[in-house]
C-alpha cells in the first residue's frame, strides 16, 4: 500500500490537466475525429496505431531541451527500480529510476515506425494518426496534460503535390465541420533562413530569432525588438529584419515576386520561393483553393521545419487551429537517412471548443437510446425482453427499465435520457395484442398493434 | 539529456509488451470495435472515456497487492521530484518518487467518475467503455503491458434483468462477429460461498479457496487438492468441497434445483438460486437463448464481485472471452455507499486472435485509397488535381501520387497499395476529352469520357 502523504480525503475529480468525457462529451469528439477520419480516407491515408508507452531513449533528444522536461517518465519496475534507488554509485536520478515514458507527439512514433517496418510500408507512406499524447506541463485553461493530436503525414516523396494534398485535406474537414473563414498562412524555412542571411542576422542566431519573429502575431512589433535583442541580436541587424518583413505586399503572386527579388542572391531563399510557388499553384486546385496567404511571418516553433510551412488561422483568433510543414531530416533520426516528409497537425481541442463557440455541432449527435421498453411486473417480464430484442433486432437503440412496475419512476429516467417513447406491455396490452406508446413530450399515449411497433417507431424516431 | 547507460545503439521495435498497429492491423481492430459499440448503443449504453493518468491514490489498494506492484507509476515532475530525490527523511522510495500511474482498468475511473458526477448521470447510468490499459507485467505470448479492455456496466439496479441485457449484449455481439459455438457460465458468490460453509471451509480462507477452485479448467482436479492445501484448507474440508462439486447434473434447471437442495441451510446459498434463477429465466428471451449454463465450478478471480458472476466459454479452449458478474460495493467505493452495479468485460484482444484463427473478419475491411490518379507532368498537374478533387467530392478514396512521369514507377506503388484503378491524364486524354483508366489486375486500359468517370468507377470500386 502506498503512504498517503497527509493528502487527506481521496479527491474524485481527474488528476489535474486530465479529462472525463461523459457520454455527450465523447458524442461531439467522436463526430469530428469521424469527419477527421473520412476525408483522411478520401485523400488516400490509412490509419496508424502506437502505444502510450515508448522507450525514454526514443523519446528524449527528440524536442529540445524543454521538450525533454515535459516528458512523463515511467518509474522502473521490481528489481531493477530496487537497484536504481538504493545505487551505490550515487543518489538515484530522474534518469536511473525511470526507463519508459509517456508519448508527446505521434511524429517521433511515426519516425520509429517507418525505420522498424520499412519494407512493410508502401514506398511513399500516407498515415494518419489520432491519439492521445502526454505533456508534464502546468495545466491551464485550454492546456491539457492528456490531449489528442490528428496527425496526417505524407512519407518519402518531395514533391509540393504533398504540401497541397495535406493542405487541401484540412481545408476540407474544416469546410466540412462547417468553418467557413479561416486562411492557411504559409511560409518557407529557406525563406525565413534567407530573409536573416540578407538582414545580416549572424547563422547561431538564426533559431532564436525565428522564434521570436514566430510571436509577432502574439507580441508587437516593439515586444519582437525587444526580445531579438534579447536573444543577442544586433539592433541594426534586428532593425534591417524587421523591416523588410514590413514590406510585405497584399498578394500572394505580389509577395513571392517581391521575396524573389530581396532573396535573390541567397540560393535557400530562391528554391523556398519556388517551392512555395508550387504550393501556392497546386492548392488552387484543391480545397484549399482561395485560403492560401503568403506570410513571410510565419515562423513556427519546432526546429525540426525544413521547407514550406503552413498554420490555420482563424480571425480574430490569436493562435492556429493546428500546422505543419516539411521537415525532411525527422523522420529518417531513427534509420539514419534523410527521408523527404510533410504533415500537418490539426488541433484537435481547439477545434472542438471553436465548434462549440459557434453552435456547429449538428442537433442530433449521441447515440443514445431511442426507446424505454418498460417492465410491469415478474408475469410479462418475458414480453418486455422479448419487445426489446425484436426492436434491437430491427436496429434500433432501446433501453429496457430493470425494476418492475411504478411507471411514473420510469417515465422520469426515460426523459432524463432524453428518450421520447415508452413501450408499455401490462396484462391489458398483452391480452389485446398491442404495445401502448407513451409520448414523453406530448403526454399522448396510443396503442400499436404489437406486429406494427417496429414499424411505427422506426417511422419516428 | 539522459544518460543511455549501456544501451548500445536505439532499438526501433516498440516497447516489450506494447504493439504498433499497422493500418491493416488497425481496420481489423475497428472492425470489431465497430460492432461491439454498435451492439452496446443498442442495448441502451452510452460511452464514457477517462484519463490515461489516475492519481496514485484513486489507484493503490484497489487490486490487491499483485494488482498494486502491476501499476505502471509515473514519476513527479519538476521541484516535486528533485525534493523526493533527495528526501532528508530517507532515501526515496517508489511511493515518494511518484505520485499519478496508468489506468489499470475500466471499473475503478467508472467508480470516480460515478461519484464525481453523480448529478450529471442518469439515476441508472449505462456505460460502455473501450480504452487501452496497462500492466507492468511480464510480457509473454498473448499478455501485453498496453492492451483493450471493452466493457459495459449499469450503475443502479440490482435487478437480474441486468444481468440478461449485459450477458445477452455479449452474445449478440459475438453473433454479429460470427462466432458460432461459445456458452455463458454461470454462477454466485453466494452459492460459491455457500457450498464453502456447507463443507467446512472457514470463512477466512474462503477466498483463497476460490481462486483454487476457478484453476479448475486450467489444472486438474488433484492440482487443485494440492493447491487448497497449501493454502491452509484441511484436507476434509478440501475432499467434501471438491466431492460436492463433482455432484452437479447437466441441465440448467437440475443444477438449480440440486443447489438449492444442497446449500438449502444457507441463505446466502438461497438467495443466490433464486437470483441465478432469475437470471437463467430472463436470457432465454434475449440474444443469449440457450446458451447459458450454470456452472458450480466457475469462480472468477476477482475479489470484488458479490452476485452473479459470469464468463464466455468457447468450446476447446481454456481461458475465456471475457466475463463479468454483479460487484455492489467497488462503484460506491469513492461515495462511500454501496451502489448495485453489474457489469461485462469482453476480451478484445482474445476475441481478435480467435477471428483471425477461424477466419470470421470480411475480406473487405480497410478504407485504403480506391483509385490512383497519376502525374504525368508539369503541365497536366492541374488536370490530376482537379481529377483528384471532382473524385474525392463524389465520395471515392483517391490517391494522387505526388512525383510526375513514369508510369511503370506508379503503376507499381498503386499495385503495392492494393489499388486496381490507376487514372491517366495526359495530354493525349486532355485532348480527347478522356480519362484513360488502367485496370492493374487485368492490365487493360480503356478511355472514358471525363464526363463519366465518377459514374464509372463508383459502379466498380
Amino acid at each position: 500500500m502506498a503512504k498517503q502523504q497527509g493528502q487527506g480525503k481521496i479527491t474524485t475529480a481527474p488528476l489535474s490537466g486530465t479529462r472525463d468525457f461523459l457520454p455527450a462529451d465523447v458524442a461531439r469528439r467522436g463526430y469530428v475525429i469521424g469527419v477527421i477520419e473520412r476525408v483522411y480516407q478520401s485523400y488516400g491515408f490509412e490509419p496508424l496505431e502506437t502505444p502510450a508507452l515508448e522507450r525514454l531513449d526514443t523519446l528524449l533528444g527528440k524536442y529540445g531541451e524543454e521538450g525533454d522536461q515535459l516528458i512523463f517518465r515511467v518509474l522502473k519496475r521490481g528489481e531493477e527500480l530496487r537497484r536504481a534507488l538504493e545505487s551505490d554509485s550515487g543518489a538515484p536520478t530522474a534518469d536511473t529510476v525511470s526507463d519508459a515514458g509517456l508519448r508527446y507527439d505521434l511524429t517521433v512514433p511515426l519516425a520509429r515506425v517507418v525505420a522498424q517496418y520499412r519494407d512493410k510500408l508502401p514506398r511513399i507512406f500516407k498515415r494518419y494518426q489520432i491519439q492521445p499524447v502526454y505533456r508534464a506541463d502546468r495545466p491551464a485553461k485550454g492546456r491539457y496534460r492528456e490531449f489528442y493530436q490528428c496527425d496526417v503525414d505524407v512519407v518519402g516523396s518531395a514533391s509540393q503535390t504533398v504540401e497541397a494534398e495535406v493542405i487541401g485535406a484540412v481545408c476540407a474537414i474544416l469546410l466540412e465541420l462547417g468553418f467557413q473563414e479561416f486562411t492557411v498562412r504559409l511560409n518557407h524555412r529557406g525563406i525565413l533562413r534567407a530573409m536573416m542571411g540578407v538582414t545580416g542576422v549572424p547563422p547561431e542566431l538564426e533559431g532564436p530569432a525565428t522564434v521570436a519573429i514566430d510571436k509577432l502575431d502574439k507580441i508587437d512589433l516593439d515586444g519582437v525588438r525587444r526580445e531579438l535583442g534579447e536573444r543577442g541580436l544586433a539592433s541594426a541587424a534586428a532593425d534591417s529584419l524587421l523591416e523588410l518583413l514590413n514590406g510585405v505586399p497584399d498578394t500572394n503572386d505580389a509577395t513571392l515576386d517581391w521575396l524573389g527579388a530581396a532573396l535573390a542572391a541567397s540560393e535557400a531563399g530562391r528554391h523556398g520561393v519556388d517551392e512555395l510557388r508550387a504550393v501556392v499553384d497546386y492548392t488552387a486546385y484543391g480545397a484549399a483553393a482561395g485560403r492560401v496567404r503568403v506570410d513571410p511571418y510565419l515562423a513556427r516553433g519546432l526546429s525540426y521545419y525544413t521547407g514550406p510551412i503552413f498554420e490555420i488561422a482563424f480571425p480574430g483568433l490569436s493562435g492556429s487551429g493546428g500546422g505543419g510543414g516539411r521537415y525532411d531530416d525527422l523522420v529518417g533520426i531513427f534509420s539514419g537517412q534523410s527521408i523527404p516528409c510533410c504533415g500537418f497537425s490539426l488541433g484537435l481541442e481547439r477545434i472542438l471548443l471553436l465548434m462549440e463557440e459557434r453552435g456547429l455541432f449538428p442537433d442530433e449527435l449521441g447515440r443514445g437510446p431511442q426507446t424505454l421498453v418498460t417492465r410491469f411486473d415478474e408475469d410479462t417480464t418475458p414480453a418486455s425482453l422479448a419487445l426489446a430484442r425484436e426492436l434491437r433486432a430491427a436496429g434500433l437503440r432501446v433501453d429496457l427499465y430493470p425494476d418492475a412496475g411504478n411507471y411514473g419512476r420510469q417515465f422520469k429516467y426515460a426523459d432524463s435520457r432524453g428518450i421520447r417513447y415508452a413501450l408499455l406491455v401490462s396484462p391489458r396490452e398483452r391480452e389485446a395484442g398491442v404495445v401502448a406508446v407513451k409520448d414523453l413530450v406530448s403526454g399522448d399515449q396510443v396503442d400499436v398493434p404489437a406486429d406494427h411497433i417496429v414499424a411505427w417507431l422506426t417511422a419516428r424516431v
